[in-house]
Protein backbone atom coordinates (compact mmCIF):
# COMPACT_ATOMS: atom_id res chain seq x y z
CA UNK A 1 0.00 0.00 0.00
CA UNK A 2 1.70 3.00 -1.35
CA UNK A 3 0.51 5.41 1.67
CA UNK A 4 2.82 2.99 3.86
CA UNK A 5 5.91 4.90 2.26
CA UNK A 6 5.14 8.23 3.69
CA UNK A 7 4.67 7.05 6.97
CA UNK A 8 7.40 7.27 9.24
CA UNK A 9 7.38 4.81 11.69
CA UNK A 10 9.33 5.00 14.84
CA UNK A 11 11.55 2.43 16.64
CA UNK A 12 8.65 0.39 18.05
CA UNK A 13 7.03 0.78 14.68
CA UNK A 14 4.49 2.69 15.51
CA UNK A 15 2.70 6.57 14.53
CA UNK A 16 0.46 8.29 16.62
CA UNK A 17 -3.07 7.96 15.52
CA UNK A 18 -5.46 11.10 16.72
CA UNK A 19 -9.47 9.90 16.31
CA UNK A 20 -12.20 13.25 15.86
CA UNK A 21 -15.75 12.61 15.54
CA UNK A 22 -16.30 13.75 11.80
CA UNK A 23 -19.48 15.55 12.59
CA UNK A 24 -18.75 17.35 15.75
CA UNK A 25 -15.23 17.84 15.91
CA UNK A 26 -14.64 16.28 18.99
CA UNK A 27 -11.41 14.36 19.58
CA UNK A 28 -12.51 11.06 21.04
CA UNK A 29 -9.22 9.48 21.29
CA UNK A 30 -5.17 9.06 21.07
CA UNK A 31 -3.66 5.54 19.72
CA UNK A 32 -1.28 3.68 18.13
CA UNK A 33 -0.57 2.34 14.57
CA UNK A 34 1.87 -0.25 12.84
CA UNK A 35 2.04 -0.63 9.32
CA UNK A 36 -0.51 -3.45 9.67
CA UNK A 37 -3.07 -1.53 11.48
CA UNK A 38 -2.51 1.40 8.96
CA UNK A 39 -3.19 -1.32 6.01
CA UNK A 40 -6.16 -2.94 7.71
CA UNK A 41 -7.97 0.66 8.69
CA UNK A 42 -7.83 1.61 4.94
CA UNK A 43 -9.09 -1.73 3.88
CA UNK A 44 -11.96 -1.89 5.87
CA UNK A 45 -12.68 1.19 6.44
CA UNK A 46 -13.03 0.28 10.21
CA UNK A 47 -10.16 1.91 12.79
CA UNK A 48 -7.51 -0.86 13.67
CA UNK A 49 -4.72 0.04 16.05
CA UNK A 50 -2.04 -1.64 17.92
CA UNK A 51 -2.29 -1.82 21.48
CA UNK A 52 0.89 -1.47 23.19
CA UNK A 53 0.09 -2.61 26.34
CA UNK A 54 -1.07 -6.32 25.19
CA UNK A 55 1.07 -6.26 22.46
CA UNK A 56 -1.46 -6.62 19.44
CA UNK A 57 -3.39 -5.61 16.70
CA UNK A 58 -6.95 -4.36 18.00
CA UNK A 59 -9.93 -3.51 15.94
CA UNK A 60 -11.51 -0.73 17.77
CA UNK A 61 -14.96 -1.88 19.12
CA UNK A 62 -13.84 -5.71 18.78
CA UNK A 63 -15.43 -6.26 22.50
CA UNK A 64 -17.17 -3.28 22.69
CA UNK A 65 -19.39 -3.11 19.76
CA UNK A 66 -17.78 0.71 19.45
CA UNK A 67 -16.40 0.95 15.98
CA UNK A 68 -15.15 3.27 14.40
CA UNK A 69 -16.20 4.01 10.74
CA UNK A 70 -13.49 6.04 8.51
CA UNK A 71 -14.26 8.49 6.45
CA UNK A 72 -11.08 10.14 6.28
CA UNK A 73 -7.68 9.53 7.02
CA UNK A 74 -5.26 12.74 7.20
CA UNK A 75 -1.39 12.84 7.58
CA UNK A 76 0.70 15.11 9.47
CA UNK A 77 4.01 17.39 8.00
CA UNK A 78 6.46 14.82 9.19
CA UNK A 79 4.31 11.97 8.32
CA UNK A 80 4.40 10.49 12.48
CA UNK A 81 0.98 11.14 12.97
CA UNK A 82 -2.17 10.46 11.35
CA UNK A 83 -5.44 11.77 11.64
CA UNK A 84 -8.85 9.59 11.47
CA UNK A 85 -12.20 11.20 10.81
CA UNK A 86 -14.61 8.92 11.93
CA UNK A 87 -18.68 8.10 12.48
CA UNK A 88 -18.47 6.64 16.31
CA UNK A 89 -20.84 4.32 17.76
CA UNK A 90 -21.70 4.41 21.31
CA UNK A 91 -18.57 5.79 23.39
CA UNK A 92 -15.18 6.41 22.10
CA UNK A 93 -13.82 5.26 26.02
CA UNK A 94 -13.86 2.48 27.49
CA UNK A 95 -15.05 4.15 30.90
CA UNK A 96 -17.99 4.89 28.88
CA UNK A 97 -17.45 8.58 27.76
CA UNK A 98 -18.05 9.88 24.49
CA UNK A 99 -14.74 11.06 24.42
CA UNK A 100 -11.38 9.69 26.29
CA UNK A 101 -10.50 13.64 27.00
CA UNK A 102 -13.34 13.81 29.67
CA UNK A 103 -11.55 15.53 32.26
CA UNK A 104 -10.36 19.29 32.14
CA UNK A 105 -7.56 20.11 33.92
CA UNK A 106 -8.58 23.24 36.39
CA UNK A 107 -6.89 26.78 37.06
CA UNK A 108 -3.16 26.44 37.80
CA UNK A 109 -2.89 22.79 37.32
CA UNK A 110 -4.37 22.00 40.52
CA UNK A 111 -6.30 18.93 39.63
CA UNK A 112 -8.42 18.26 37.06
CA UNK A 113 -12.37 17.93 37.08
CA UNK A 114 -14.73 15.43 35.00
CA UNK A 115 -16.53 17.41 31.92
CA UNK A 116 -17.54 15.20 29.04
CA UNK A 117 -20.92 12.98 28.19
CA UNK A 118 -21.08 9.67 29.87
CA UNK A 119 -22.90 7.44 27.15
CA UNK A 120 -22.85 3.74 28.02
CA UNK A 121 -22.50 1.86 30.88
CA UNK A 122 -19.15 -0.20 30.87
CA UNK A 123 -20.47 -2.74 33.37
CA UNK A 124 -23.24 -3.64 31.12
CA UNK A 125 -20.99 -3.46 27.80
CA UNK A 126 -17.76 -5.24 29.04
CA UNK A 127 -19.56 -7.76 31.38
CA UNK B 1 2.00 21.41 39.87
CA UNK B 2 -1.02 18.69 41.12
CA UNK B 3 -1.82 17.91 37.90
CA UNK B 4 1.55 16.30 36.92
CA UNK B 5 0.68 13.45 39.63
CA UNK B 6 -2.31 12.19 37.33
CA UNK B 7 0.08 12.50 33.73
CA UNK B 8 1.47 8.50 33.19
CA UNK B 9 4.47 9.70 31.06
CA UNK B 10 6.43 7.24 28.85
CA UNK B 11 9.94 6.00 29.18
CA UNK B 12 11.27 9.23 27.55
CA UNK B 13 9.37 11.06 29.99
CA UNK B 14 6.33 12.53 27.30
CA UNK B 15 3.14 12.27 27.06
CA UNK B 16 1.45 12.90 23.63
CA UNK B 17 -0.54 16.28 23.55
CA UNK B 18 -2.97 17.15 20.58
CA UNK B 19 -3.33 20.85 19.14
CA UNK B 20 -7.23 21.27 18.60
CA UNK B 21 -8.30 25.18 17.36
CA UNK B 22 -10.68 26.10 20.20
CA UNK B 23 -12.93 27.84 18.08
CA UNK B 24 -13.40 25.91 14.56
CA UNK B 25 -12.66 22.25 16.15
CA UNK B 26 -9.51 21.77 13.15
CA UNK B 27 -6.96 19.45 14.62
CA UNK B 28 -3.86 21.57 14.23
CA UNK B 29 -0.98 19.17 15.34
CA UNK B 30 0.61 16.70 17.69
CA UNK B 31 3.35 17.27 19.97
CA UNK B 32 4.73 15.80 22.86
CA UNK B 33 5.78 17.04 26.30
CA UNK B 34 7.46 16.52 29.38
CA UNK B 35 6.87 17.60 32.74
CA UNK B 36 8.36 20.64 32.68
CA UNK B 37 6.30 21.52 28.69
CA UNK B 38 3.61 20.80 30.82
CA UNK B 39 3.91 22.98 34.02
CA UNK B 40 5.35 26.57 31.38
CA UNK B 41 2.33 25.92 29.63
CA UNK B 42 -0.46 26.14 32.33
CA UNK B 43 1.67 28.21 34.01
CA UNK B 44 2.23 30.84 31.08
CA UNK B 45 -1.17 30.04 29.14
CA UNK B 46 1.30 29.21 25.95
CA UNK B 47 1.98 26.15 24.61
CA UNK B 48 5.21 24.34 25.16
CA UNK B 49 6.63 21.22 23.45
CA UNK B 50 9.25 18.79 23.89
CA UNK B 51 11.32 18.52 20.76
CA UNK B 52 12.33 15.30 20.45
CA UNK B 53 14.33 15.94 17.39
CA UNK B 54 16.35 18.66 19.17
CA UNK B 55 16.18 17.73 22.45
CA UNK B 56 14.59 20.67 23.74
CA UNK B 57 12.11 22.34 25.58
CA UNK B 58 10.51 24.71 22.88
CA UNK B 59 7.66 27.44 23.20
CA UNK B 60 5.51 27.09 19.83
CA UNK B 61 5.52 29.91 17.74
CA UNK B 62 9.30 31.29 19.45
CA UNK B 63 10.64 31.84 15.81
CA UNK B 64 7.41 32.44 13.66
CA UNK B 65 5.12 34.32 16.34
CA UNK B 66 2.68 31.61 15.55
CA UNK B 67 2.21 31.58 19.36
CA UNK B 68 -0.76 29.22 20.54
CA UNK B 69 -2.99 30.56 23.25
CA UNK B 70 -4.33 27.80 25.42
CA UNK B 71 -8.17 28.09 26.27
CA UNK B 72 -8.34 24.44 28.05
CA UNK B 73 -6.47 21.35 28.96
CA UNK B 74 -7.97 17.96 28.51
CA UNK B 75 -6.46 14.76 29.57
CA UNK B 76 -7.42 11.52 28.67
CA UNK B 77 -8.40 8.35 30.66
CA UNK B 78 -5.15 6.72 30.56
CA UNK B 79 -3.06 10.21 31.47
CA UNK B 80 -0.71 9.82 28.67
CA UNK B 81 -2.33 12.51 26.12
CA UNK B 82 -3.03 15.71 26.76
CA UNK B 83 -5.39 17.94 24.77
CA UNK B 84 -4.49 21.45 24.58
CA UNK B 85 -7.75 23.71 22.87
CA UNK B 86 -5.83 26.96 21.62
CA UNK B 87 -6.49 30.02 19.44
CA UNK B 88 -3.75 29.66 16.69
CA UNK B 89 -2.10 32.58 16.09
CA UNK B 90 -0.86 32.24 11.75
CA UNK B 91 -0.73 28.99 11.14
CA UNK B 92 0.37 26.10 13.43
CA UNK B 93 2.76 24.18 10.47
CA UNK B 94 6.31 25.24 9.37
CA UNK B 95 5.14 24.39 6.04
CA UNK B 96 3.17 27.18 5.90
CA UNK B 97 -0.24 25.22 6.43
CA UNK B 98 -2.92 26.05 9.35
CA UNK B 99 -2.61 22.60 10.04
CA UNK B 100 -0.11 20.14 10.10
CA UNK B 101 -2.57 17.66 8.76
CA UNK B 102 -3.12 19.05 5.17
CA UNK B 103 -2.81 16.16 3.51
CA UNK B 104 -5.26 13.71 3.26
CA UNK B 105 -5.05 9.77 2.11
CA UNK B 106 -6.34 8.72 -1.13
CA UNK B 107 -8.83 5.53 -1.49
CA UNK B 108 -7.57 2.49 -1.32
CA UNK B 109 -4.06 4.28 0.35
CA UNK B 110 -2.52 5.44 -3.04
CA UNK B 111 -0.97 7.66 -1.79
CA UNK B 112 -2.43 11.59 -0.58
CA UNK B 113 -3.44 14.78 -1.77
CA UNK B 114 -3.09 17.91 -0.54
CA UNK B 115 -6.66 19.31 0.88
CA UNK B 116 -5.71 22.32 3.64
CA UNK B 117 -5.01 26.05 4.06
CA UNK B 118 -1.89 27.69 3.76
CA UNK B 119 -1.63 30.82 5.60
CA UNK B 120 1.74 31.84 5.45
CA UNK B 121 4.72 31.77 3.19
CA UNK B 122 7.74 30.20 5.58
CA UNK B 123 10.82 31.75 3.27
CA UNK B 124 9.33 34.59 4.36
CA UNK B 125 8.34 33.69 8.04
CA UNK B 126 11.76 31.63 8.73
CA UNK B 127 14.44 33.78 6.56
Amino acid sequence: MKILESLKFDEAGLVAAVVQDAASGEVLMVAYMNREAVARTIETGLAHFWSRSRGKLWLKGESSGHTQAVREVRLDCDGDALLLRVEQKGGACHTGYRSCFYRRVLPRGEGAETSGEKVFDPGTVYG
